[in-house]
């Protein structure tokens, strides 16, 4: 990479690389014709400070890194729209690396960061994470940290959240409302936390209405893909033909479970009422239109964006941050799919 | 941010920093007992060389730069996986700025990257950009660049493209081949170099198959929206009633089409066939299925990251790098929405 440099400037006009220094930052004691004449150089030359070098000086990368587990996918995509969106508008750059799901890619994201000394991490874990040292390194170096979606409990940093359980329920409860009696789950991987709490807010919503819960009524995700959901679809209305209500984890799931009963003549919602979870773009333009949770996630890339800059901005005039956890609103959204 | 420095190190050992320094590199002049010292005293301070005084030795960041038009958007997402992953296997990382399809912050986020001094920028333009000053003045800087998908024909950079003349008169050719007589163009707007190429595909495969070209009978999109395809499926039906067959600009566009059709009775393909292009997920889950064009996302993600190494690695032997252009494989998928 070819650049102007202050030596070259220095060089072409016979003067100290100090004195070109010193006239781009207005010093006093640059006599006005030599600052106009190094200025006008530089404009010519197209100059442009190192950053690099600017960073050493202010300790500062004005970069942030977000690691998600994967792009190619509706809420995600979202979720980083709001992050770059509000990073621009602050002047900040950001670093994406994606995970696909694994903790040993996550750890080694984290430590790629870590050493590029960003200003701070954004990020949501990995479905395969089930321990929390890489993100215990990043608070004892000091590093501003904020978790969204998918986070550890354990770890104190500020966290950007929905209630999964609460809106699990709402579901749930709206598929019994509808008349639904013997109602499936189809459940995340073990591990992450925002799966097991949609599953507890599915069980306690059953409970609570005296329904029995029945284990062999879960079904478990592995990779959280539509190609899940039509198999446990096939499954369902094989093993349980009188299953009248389906809850799964995810948008992409519950579409593949209306792909195979569209498919296989099975009556949706007169048989099998769904609801998804997120909201997804695809879910309003399903025949028929899939009911579902809205997750607002760009808004959740904006407000974990904001709190990332609170903690760097707190940490500059060296005070102490108390980290926040936000839960923000979902939405029961009601479509075709159960309606009945 | 509190992290380790070689002063610390030094001032606990007792020792000067340029030894510290020396010792970590495995310096011959540093004693094997003092190199033991201060890399045991480094491992447990979990001592991280600062990257950015690293940089300023290599002039490396070890980071691109990545402007795209959209994130929420499947096409652009699968690109991105591919760029970001491709990245991670050869050590880089990748800064990802949105356009939003507007000229003016393209431009700004060109500027930063080149004040960030990344080793290369990759970049789709935005609808708007109508000149290419910017572009021009990465070259002029030296830093390595290469343009996929919506590209400058003028700018001699590294290009990775579809043949989207070719594409586009295979989806209208196939419409004709099942019987359509009126074929309706919706086309993106009359910047983008891909948009002009798919409606020159659409114009030509008419005047080849002595169809006479009716400009009354193309739409232009302004935000290439589902939207904009429900609106205009309402007008063509209601203008042209006797149109049978749509080829839109992308899968987002046709799906308003065929959501617009299915709510009011339109039969698809009976009455109009409908073709997308670029095969977006939700193409293959719409009731009907959607025919489209295959356009290799991930795979053009790919490509344009190595051919930006490849350039980058040249500049660093010194040699000249000759741009290339890439020209990837589509493919028809005919589905239901042609199938008469």
């Amino acid at each position: 990479m070819k650049a102007t440099t202050l030596k070259e400037i220095a060089e072409t006009l016979g003067i100290s690389i100090t004195t070109v220094s010193k006239a781009l930052k207005n010093y006093a004691d640059v006599s006005p014709k030599t600052k106009n004449a190094v200025i006008a150089l530089a404009e010519q030359l197209q100059y442009t400070p190192n950053s690099f070098a600017v960073n050493l000086r202010t300790k500062e990368s004005k970069t942030i890194g977000l690691i998600i587990p994967e792009v190619v996918h509706h809420f995600f995509s979202s979720v980083i729209n709001g992050i770059i969106d509000q990073a621009e508008k602050n002047g900040y750059l950001v670093i994406i690396l994606q995970s696909n799901e694994s903790i040993a890619l996550e750890k080694k994201q984290v430590a790629l960061l870590i050493n590029k000394r960003v200003d701070g991490i954004l990020i949501s874990l990995s479905n395969e994470s089930n321990n929390d040292l890489h993100l215990k390194e990043i608070l004892q170096k000091g590093i501003p940290l904020v978790q969204f979606d998918k986070i550890s409990k354990l770890i104190h940093s500020s966290k950007v959240i929905i209630d999964d359980q609460k809106a699990a329920a709402e579901a749930v409860q709206h598929l019994i409302d509808i008349g639904c009696k013997k109602i499936v789950h189809i459940r995340g991987p073990i591990n992450p936390q925002n799966a097991i709490d949609r599953f507890l807010g599915y069980k306690k919503t059953l409970e609570k209405n005296g329904i029995l819960y029945d284990p062999s009524l879960v079904y478990t995700c592995q990779q959280v893909s539509f190609e899940e959901g039509f198999e446990f679809a096939k499954k369902i209305t094989t093993n349980h033909p009188d299953v009248d209500g389906v809850f799964a984890i995810t948008d992409l799931v519950a579409v593949g479970v209306l792909a195979y009963c569209n498919e296989n003549g099975v009556k949706i919602p007169q048989q099998i009422a769904v609801i998804g979870f997120s909201n997804w773009f695809m879910s309003q333009v399903m025949t028929p239109k899939l009911s579902t949770i809205d997750q607002p996630g760009r808004e959740m890339g904006e407000v974990a964006f904001n709190l990332l800059l609170d903690e760097i901005n707190v940490n500059k005039e060296g005070g102490t941050f108390e980290p926040k956890t936000v839960t923000l609103k979902t939405n029961l959204i009601a479509r075709a799919s159960t309606r009945k």
